[in-house]
This record gives C-alpha cells, structure tokens and sequence, in this order.
C-alpha cells in the first residue's frame, strides 16, 4: 500500500521507531509510571480478549479447567526447585513490608507459578483417581526487566499458564505436544500466522523443564520471535515438592507434570508480522472492530441515515462494527482506521446512495470494491474471510522465503544478518551454539519437528545429530 | 431439607466453622502457603466466571472498555491524593526489591486502582471530545490483612473495578449510580439475592470519595454483608492529579469521577444466603454444573447408555450438564452433588427405564418429582427457572422478616444481637453511629433509598434526619 500516514515512521527508516509508533498511535498501550509496566489500553485489551475467547473455547473442550493461584510465592517455596529458582531469580520483584511490618519469608511476585501450583497439587493428589489434573489460569506475572518494549518484553505481562499432572510420561508428553498443537492452529484460524514448532536446544530451554517447545514466528524484518512454550517437566517438580500419588498397583509414584503458556506478546507478533507504513492490520477474527463504516457527507440527513442503517445491519451478522459519525473529515478517517487496522471499511457518500451501491475497501491490501448494496451482508462475510486468508498466506509466503539452509558460519551469518531463518545441520553441541551466538548474535530457535539430519555440523565438522533453526530474534 | 451430610458442622451448632467447611468441602477454595492468599479452585472459579460473563455483557452494552492497568503504584503516586492514601497505607504489601537491587520509589501492589486510572486520564483526556471516559478491569488486589475469611476478607481478592471520568456532576452521579442498579439486578437476575441500596454514612464511606453507594445482604445468620460499592469523587482525584479538559465554552475544567466494584465476596454471600445444613445451594445461572445425571446401577449397559443421551439431549440446551458415571455408590453421589450446591439431579434407575421415566430432584427444597422421559428437556427448563425465583423469594422473605423498626438503643441492641437489620431515625451525627458502635458493635450499612424521616434521633433526642440501617457485618 501507498505510504498515507505521516505519524507513523516507515519500517524500512526505522523498524523499531515504526514499531513503537504502531503501538502508542493506534492506542493500543501506553506506558505507565513504572517503568516496564505498561497499560493495555481498550483496542489493545479487546485483542487479547479475543485470544482469550478462543483458547478457553478449547481449553475447556479437552477437559481444562480454570484456576487462580496466589500472586506472592514465599521465598522458601520458590527455592525448591534447583534450577527454576537459578533461571528466575536475577528477575523477581520482591515484596518486605506488609502492612507496615517486615515479612519474614519474603514474597516473590510470581514470575511464572510453578511452585504455587506443585505445592497445591501435592495436597490434592494422592491417589490415581485423582489424576489427570488439568488447571490453567489467565493472569499477569512481574519479571524485573532492564530492557523493555511494548508486548515484547516487559517487567509486568498478561498471560495464561496451564499446569497438568499425569500418571505416565507418555500422557504428560501428549499434553505438551497437544497443546503446541492447539497453539499453532490459533495461529493459522485466529491471528493468521504460520507458526514454526519444534523443541528448544538445552541451551534455550525453561528453567526446570525436562524439555521446552516454542511456537516460532518470522516478523516484517526477518527477525523471530518466540510466541509460546510448552513445557515437559518430568518428575523434577514433584519430587521437590513431594507430589505421590497411590498407583494402581500400590505403589507410591511421583506424576508427570507439563506446563504451558502464551501471552501479550501475541499482539507484538500480530503488530510486526501483518502491520505496514500505514499501522496495524489486523486479523478479522481478532479485530476489535471488523468493520468501519464511513458516511460521506455525514451530516446530510439521509446518508446518516444509511449509516445507522448499515450499521444495524453488519451488527446482525454478529459482527463487532463501527460506525464513525464523528466531525472529521473522510480523509482523516480514512487514515485513522487505517492506522489502526481495521480489516474492512464500507463507504457511502451521495452518489453511492443514488445509484444503490457501496464502496468496500480492503485494509489488508488497498482493494477497492463496488457493491450492490444488496450485496452488503453477503460481501462483507465472504471479504472477512478471505482476508484471513490472504494475510495468512502472505505471512506464510515470507517464511517460506526466508528459511536458508547453510553451510558454514559464514553463509550463517550472512542470512541472520539479512534477516530470516539459517538452517544448519548440527552437531547437538552447546559449544557450536555458543559459537554461532557469540559470532552472529543468532540463537537456536527450534528444533522443528519432521526434519531429517544428515552431513556435518559445519561449526566443528561433527556428525549432524539435529536440524536446526537460527535467527536473530526479539 | 433433613440433615444428611456429616462432613458439615450444622449452621445452628456454628455458622462459622459451617461457612469454612463449605468453603473447603465443596472444593470452592483452598489455603496457601501464604497466609491470607487463596487458591479459587475450578468449581470456585467457574461461580466468578459466569458473574464475569453477566457484568461484562452489560458493561459493554453500556459503553464501558476494559483495559489492563500496572499491578504496582509507585508510592509517590500513591501519596498524592491524601484521604486516599490515609485509608489504604496501612494495609499496603510494599514491593522493595527488583532485579536484586533495592527499589528507589517503593513499589505497592495495588489495594486499589484510582491511582493508575487518574493518572493515566491526566495523560489522554485534554477536551470535552474526550469525555466520558468509562473503563474498566478485571484483576486481583491486594490489602494485607490481620484477620482473614475465605471470600469474605482476604489480603488477595479478585475483583473488576470501573473508574470513569464525566464532564459534569450530574452525569458522573448518573453512572455511580446507574451501576449501583446494575449490580441490584445481577443480584436479582443470577445471584438470587435481594440487595438493600443505599448511600454509606461518611464515617463509613470510601477513603477519598465524596459519596459511596453499597449493595448489602443479609445472610443466613443475620448478619449483613457489603457486597459492592460504588463511588462518586467529584473532582478530587481530577485536583491532585492535575486532570483537565478545555471546554466547550474554552474554560479549562476538572472532570467528575466514578469508581465501582464486587469481587469475589459475592461468592460468600452466595454461600451464606442461600446454604443449608447439607452444603451449597447455587442458584441454577451461576452454578458451575446446573443438572448432574446420576445412573442408578449404571453399570447395567441400558442403564449407562441411557446416561449418556441424557447427557447430550441436555447438553443442547446449552446447559452446564454432568454425567457421574464413577464407581461410588448413588448414595454417596447424591450426598456429594448435594453438598455442591447443584440445582438439579436427574436419576435414572432400571425401573424408571422400564417405565420410560426419569426422577429430578430439586437442590433448594429436596423435593423429587417423576416425569415421562419425553418430558426432560421441558421440566428441566422450567424447574431452573423455578429454582431461581423460589431462591430469590426465600431470601427475599428472610430479608423483609428481618429489617425491625427500633426506637432505643435497647431496642436496636436485641435486634443485632438476634441477627438482623435495625432500622432506626437518625440525627446524621457521627457521635451517635459511634455510640452505637460501641454498645453493640453494629455498624450503619447504609441510608436506603425512598425512606423518608420523621420523628428524633433516639440516641440523641434530636431531630431525625435520615432513615439508617444498623447490623453486625462481615
């Protein structure tokens, strides 16, 4: 699309000004006192809300169930754990004074809640009747960041963390791999990004976890972003917290724990995969407002009329519509739900209204189109979808564009700093990793499932065990 | 209903420990490792969720947004509207440390949002084009308390909060209490609880607001418990925050403000109005389960088959539905489903089958009725609703009963220590709610609406100003 709006830097000026400029303008956050703790705003809120309809949707289908859990976790109860305490330490926030008294056992802000969640299982679970357990809950954890940006990073997040127990490690892996499952597929029905899934290096993975595996995305400037974990934790937390259950066959067993999670940083994924010089564009069945409906010549009787009209009729079809009867002018309203991505706009003016029609414009990629205005309700449905669609594919097209395979540190090299994924076969060696992180500032993102090693690692010449995903990321 | 369940202390041998083993039994909650902190376990979690559901229908419908605002209040923040911080400080839990390093300005985990909201207003409203601004926010808060109860009084609590900004006083009168008679009719609609409204005296009123408005009910022991607010400020906030707009008229001008809330209190008084010697007793629209099918020999194949399609028939009327189909005794599912409060409990035996009939059995009355199998979905239908206004009508007659004119502190004394509102001619002097207070240790819940004076203040002997209510509270 031709470059319309001038609040908003380019992308290829100034990725992270464009960035920053999409979030703060198109209201979807602002910044607060505290430095790291950001405000969601409404249009920002009700994105994640939308998120949040879809995943309980399905969360509950497959016999999820909602919990809230303490905020504070005592920090004698966070350092069971050896090596999640040693992963999340560095970053807490840290609470002494209670009601004007010192704490004793002072009060870490939960940073991720699975300390809370074993200690409340190992109450609960004592026989193999009492599994699976299936609990997630939808909150905001505080993780003391020196560097932050809006979604992406932050000292305090909105996120959903689903915690399961199991009998055996083979239910407990399904878990973990049903739900990257789940993960992906919101990506490819709901925000319409194709995300990469495989596991995370040893290197890379969760502070505690057996084994992690991330949900990958590929944003606008070639960089990744990591968009969800899913967790395999094993036994490690149950015997910390001495979680045993009796099994069938009398004997005292320690269960199979996952946990999962994906968070605001969706939206930041949602920003810089679909958004151009103009702002946002948003994916329909995320949007807040789907549809906008602009009068011309508003304040003539009959067109504003017809607005109503329209209105009424797309909020039949349960669509979430807009109707922007403001004194603007068109052209400012044009660029305004432009910049905030609202994925179809209908437009009537006086011509429009004589000659029966409307004009429908496509925000996803400037299209125009001239209806019979009979054909609103028909258009409009099959328009949303196909939006869907294309940016799906779009996204999906620039992925597929921008996975190299490499052979050397240098051609490496030279595809991180580009932008995109290098993939390489290795060695399985954190020494190889580090190299490349050191040389290219590349991390491992993912061990992506279905691929087949073969050669050599080209960092030390090894035999490859692995193919694997590198990338600058976020 | 004849007392059948042994794991609950009756009401009458101690409402208190009754209460805890409700609480605790029905699995609506658990302790923590940290005092004052609960876990809302699912079948807890799942009450608020349908009150969510309930409110953010009509909070939307009404034009309010929800938004996500900071966990933390930087104490210099937090110090500058002075009644404010007078009323929370000492309840605060203060964050100190980040990142290992000591906090400069202490963080406080949020008693309370006005802070965050003015503060933020002050940044985005600077027109009357700005005005009404009406958000809202689901989240949980924080006041360290000595003294907990599960729901009732806790130092974690889940809540929503509303803070709106009005260009007038008339509006932002409106909207406190346009809200007021939302929450009323919640009460009404799902909760099945009759709420007394009314304004709060200024001795009991919010810390910085101008007037507070209250919903209260009267629980099974006749006691009174707040169950919502909803604060009218003035301009308070708008002062110390410096929040301005330029008007119509080009004056620079300070908007009027509202905040309002129920939290998960409305779990306990659910609880304590509606409970009875066998557990919970939930009205049908917030309950988490609304019919429970219970087979009778329901290893029988026919008899288990039969369950099953009266599971799916039920479940598409879009009710919440739960087959019991484990291994314990009907008598023991009948007891536990019982203790859980379910409004209804389908059985079918062998020779309800041979006979193409089903028995219900209603929660709040015990009554069974025998019905053709063909007549399911119907009665279903209907005795929900049935169940909901019976509910409604018993609290309601436990509530009129018990609101007694008094015309002596002697008289008011008999009547709060039986249990009760009293109601009593007021002078409108703080000296004599505190007088009151301290020979009988009831508080003024709140000044009704539509009551009009007469006669002298019987403390006092002056003249009456307002018509009070004055009970022993939660």
């Amino acid at each position: 699309m031709e470059k319309k709006n001038e609040k908003i830097t380019s992308r290829d000026v100034d990725f992270a000004q464009w960035y920053t400029d999409v979030c703060k303008k198109a209201e979807l956050m602002d910044y607060s006192s505290t430095k790291g703790f950001i405000i969601y705003r409404p249009y920002g809120y009700a994105i994640w809300e939308e998120i949040q309809h879809y995943l309980n949707y399905y969360f509950k289908v497959s016999g999820h169930e909602n919990v809230y859990m303490p905020l504070v976790i005592p920090e004698s109860l966070f350092k069971k754990e050896k090596d999640h305490v040693k992963g999340f330490a560095p970053e807490t926030l840290i609470a002494t004074i209670g009601g004007k008294e010192k704490i004793q056992d002072k009060l870490i802000i939960r940073p991720t809640s699975e300390c809370v969640f074993t200690d409340f299982y190992a109450k609960i679970i004592s026989s193999y009747r009492d599994l699976p357990k299936k609990y997630n809950q939808w909150c905001s954890v505080v993780r003391w960041e020196k560097t932050t940006r809006p979604f992406l990073r932050g000292s305090e997040f909105l996120w959903q963390e689903g915690h399961t127990m199991h009998a055996s490690k083979e239910e407990a892996m399904k878990e973990t791999l049903d739900i990257l499952a789940l993960y992906k597929k919101m990506g490819e029905e709901i925000l319409a990004i194709p995300f990469t899934t495989g596991k995370k290096s040893e290197k890379e993975k969760f502070a505690g976890a057996v084994a992690t595996y991330s949900i990958e995305a590929l944003m606008h400037d070639g960089k990744a972003l990591q968009c969800g974990t899913s967790h395999y934790f094993g036994q490690g937390f149950s015997e910390a917290f001495n979680v045993r259950y009796l099994d069938k066959d009398n004997k005292m067993k320690y269960p199979h724990q996952t946990s999962w999670g994906v968070s605001t940083r969706l939206i930041g994924a949602i920003i810089m995969v679909h958004g151009d010089d103009n702002g946002l564009v948003l994916p329909p069945w995320v949007a807040p407002i789907q549809v906008v409906i602009v009068p011309i010549q508003g304040q003539k009787e009959n067109i504003k009329h017809k607005g109503e009209e329209l209105l009424s009729r797309l909020k039949k079809l349960d669509l979430r519509v807009k109707l922007d009867d403001s004194d603007q002018t068109p052209g400012w309203k044009f660029a305004e739900w432009e910049m905030k991505g609202v994925p179809l706009r209908v437009e009537v003016g006086p011509r429009d209204l004589e000659h029966g029609r409307l004009v429908i414009a496509k925000r996803n990629d400037g299209k125009k189109i001239t209806i019979n205005d009979g054909e609103l309700e028909e258009s409009v449905t099959t328009l949303l979808q196909d939006i869907h669609k294309e940016m799906y594919q779009k996204a999906l097209d620039h992925l597929n564009k921008n996975i190299t395979p490499v052979n050397s540190i240098d051609e490496l090299k030279k595809v991180v700093d580009k932008g995109g994924y290098a993939k390489m076969m290795w060695c399985e060696d954190e020494a190889c990793e580090n190299k490349i992180k050191e040389l290219t500032t590349a991390t491992l993102r993912c061990l992506p499932f279905d691929e087949k090693a073969s050669g050599v690692c080209p960092i030390c010449g090894k035999k490859a065990k692995k193919v694997a995903l590198f990338a600058k990321a976020y």
